[in-house]
């Protein structure tokens, strides 16, 4: 019978891998093994018809008659799309600005809601954009102080770290959902009503688990999400963020960089602003229509796989990676930097290593897979579930055996050189 | 000899454009007039191939390398490229979110920087969203007030005006360069010293002027400007935005939307966040890149034909399309909403009519003709020396013209309905 190590065992899923006609939906080139897909989605084929049809037909021929003809609806279109992913409503979620702006937007507005509230809670897994963001709102929301929860193994942080941290001055409770590195699912419902409990708000980055993880955000109550649509949604390189606000929320909360788009006339050029109702004075100024086009395709395709099925895949996807570890990769001196619990576990899997920049180098450039690197050693191997396949990762992580086994990376500097 | 309105009379202005040859460059569809590139501008032939490598190649061929292979580097780059036309260093400029975004950034970094200073002087010519994000940045700083300078005939501000209103209380003093309803340009050299001798900063909107309007921001002693990519520079719908920030003051300044595009060292993934040197720090999230990538053969089209000349023709053709307003469209009750002052008057013309919106929809409708139209009552013409040509300017007047002689609005509504 074949092991998790043997290539049948691995064909054997792709086999009865009820996604499996997905992959072609994407431009899959052979060039490299891509288990990045939770940095940079894979381009949908779709999207290459979008793009010319964009650029051509509608900014080329039509001109400022396309704003009438689709551009000023896309951040609700588009918004509505991925409200079904996660659970919202088609009215609770545009498209606008960066992760980071709108994060920044709706923490504001969040202090703003809560008034004579004085903390923020976070954990230290959290995206470190995330938490500069958070600083520089809270400096200018003036007397509020953020609290960093600490992970006590760099892996996952317990709801009860986070319980101890939440209590009456809490305003606002705010965290990655999967977070970016370990992977670790914090407990959305248990978070969200322990926030409640405590009369506390909360907004959830759902960045690394659009697409790949089931969310709820209606039935949890929770109150404010934002995240990219870049990863699993393969909407493009920094593609436009998403909004979501509970629909009860919408004209409460104020919006702390007004503009056009935002204003209930925009064509009648008053000087005073008039918020329109519902979320969409949550948008800003003119959205940047090409990358804002790029991320449709991607949206539907997750739609028609269905979220279950890819969670489904997903779960399957890096038990079998961890299988793989267990057997190749653990007596080579990798630790799993991620969570064994299932449940506790999104769509990538973090392996360290003491040599890891060097092996991830090794990897690249001497054996064709491209998995991501985060500091200070972890491997990250990204599986997105609408095209990896089994055999991928399988022979991704043969490929990083043998990076150590051939000792193809003791050339590698140990230095992380800048990239920007 | 020929008049303004003999066929022959444009024909010979565009025999005699030395920039004719660029208007092959951008995709001309045959099928309306278009007096509207000074907000949304054409799109560049060379575009159409850009995105397809930006798509294609980088996005689906190249995945995550592309980030190194040039994309973290294009908000600089491109930024570099858009300084040379605006009389700013290399490294004076980066490509960023949207303009109403940059303003508040910039606004709100202003603020801080004139500690004790209480007013914002802006005037009623701005464009309206640049006052609400004005309201929401005042909002959070607290203690300021917005002094709006009225315009005493709705097409421009006298200086004097400006000068009353800047004193020992200005932090910041920020305008439109070029109006967007009139088309008035401010005296951006003399209205930057009277803030300055105030002790107060400036902050330039250049939207309506980049790639039709010779500005030298270094030669000026300019603090600070923002503007949009989309109209003369013919960047593509919501194309992100550029900010300048003097050199000097770069580092002195506070990015209040900070993230890791702004920081120093993004992938050691520190939760401290340290600001970038430079301009850098101004960067927030990840950018939009495939709408900046459409940028650059726009500006670069710019930069190849000259502001200087872009200019002079620019001035010939709004000379022109005034010389036809007189003898067309002035006799048929037409005002003339621009300024008359060749040195005030940047690239686009305003005509009010008491029915400008029905005529408006009888132009677009029946004509051909795809002019703007801002509220209450001004159909207004954009040149782009890019590439609109004398006849095409004639051609749109005498159309205009038509639709009031035939009386084609009166099955027009007058009221005007919502776009968005």
């Amino acid at each position: 019978m074949a092991t998790p190590v043997d290539v049948d065992f691995a064909r054997e899923l792709d086999a009865r891998d009820p996604l499996a006609r997905f992959r072609d939906e994407l431009i899959v080139d052979s060039d490299v093994l891509y288990l990045d897909g939770n940095s940079l989605g894979r381009l949908p084929r779709r999207t290459v018809e979008r793009m010319r049809e964009a650029v051509e037909v509608e900014w080329g021929g039509r001109l400022i008659r396309a704003w009438s003809e689709g551009w000023f609806d896309a951040p609700r279109r588009v918004g509505a799309k991925i409200a079904a992913l996660i659970g919202a409503a088609d009215d609770e979620v545009i498209v606008a600005d960066s992760t980071s702006v709108n994060l920044f937007k709706l923490v504001l507005s969040a202090l703003k809601a809560r008034p004579g509230r004085s903390t923020v809670v976070t954990d230290d897994l959290n995206f470190p954009s995330d938490i500069y963001v958070l600083r520089g709102a809270l400096d200018l929301a003036g007397e509020h102080r953020l609290e960093i929860v600490r992970s006590p193994d760099g892996i996952g942080v317990p709801v009860e770290a986070l319980a101890d941290a939440i209590d009456g001055r809490t305003a606002l409770v705010t965290l990655s959902h999967t977070t970016f590195k370990s992977g670790y699912v914090h407990d959305l419902p248990s978070i969200t009503a322990l926030a409640h409990r405590a009369g506390a708000l909360v907004l959830w980055d759902l960045s690394h688990s659009l697409g790949a993880m089931p969310i709820s955000l209606d039935e949890a109550r929770v109150d404010l999400a934002v995240g990219c649509t870049y990863k699993y949604a393969n909407g493009g390189p920094g593609a436009p963020a998403f909004v979501y606000i509970r629909r009860d929320l919408q004209d409460a909360l104020v919006n702390p960089i007004p503009g056009w788009f935002g204003q209930r006339a925009p064509f009648d050029f008053g000087l005073e602003y008039e918020a329109r109702r519902g979320i969409g004075h949550f948008l800003t100024g003119t959205p940047p229509v090409l990358s804002l086009a790029a991320i449709e395709p991607g949206v539907d395709l997750l739609l028609e796989a269905g979220v279950a099925r890819l969670r489904e895949k997903s779960v399957r996807q890096t038990e079998y990676l961890i299988a793989l570890w267990e057997a190749l990769l653990q007596p080579l001196g990798f630790t799993l930097n991620s969570p064994r619990d299932t449940d506790r576990r999104g769509s990538h899997v973090s392996f360290g290593h003491p040599d890891g920049w060097r092996i991830d180098q090794a990897l690249i450039a001497e054996m064709g897979v491209l998995p991501d690197f985060r500091h200070p050693d972890n491997i990250r191997f990204g599986v997105a579930p609408l095209y990896t396949s089994f055999a991928d990762i399988r022979e991704a992580t043969m490929r990083l055996a043998r990076v150590v086994t051939e000792r193809r990376y003791e050339k590698y500097p140990r230095a992380r050189t800048e990239v920007t």
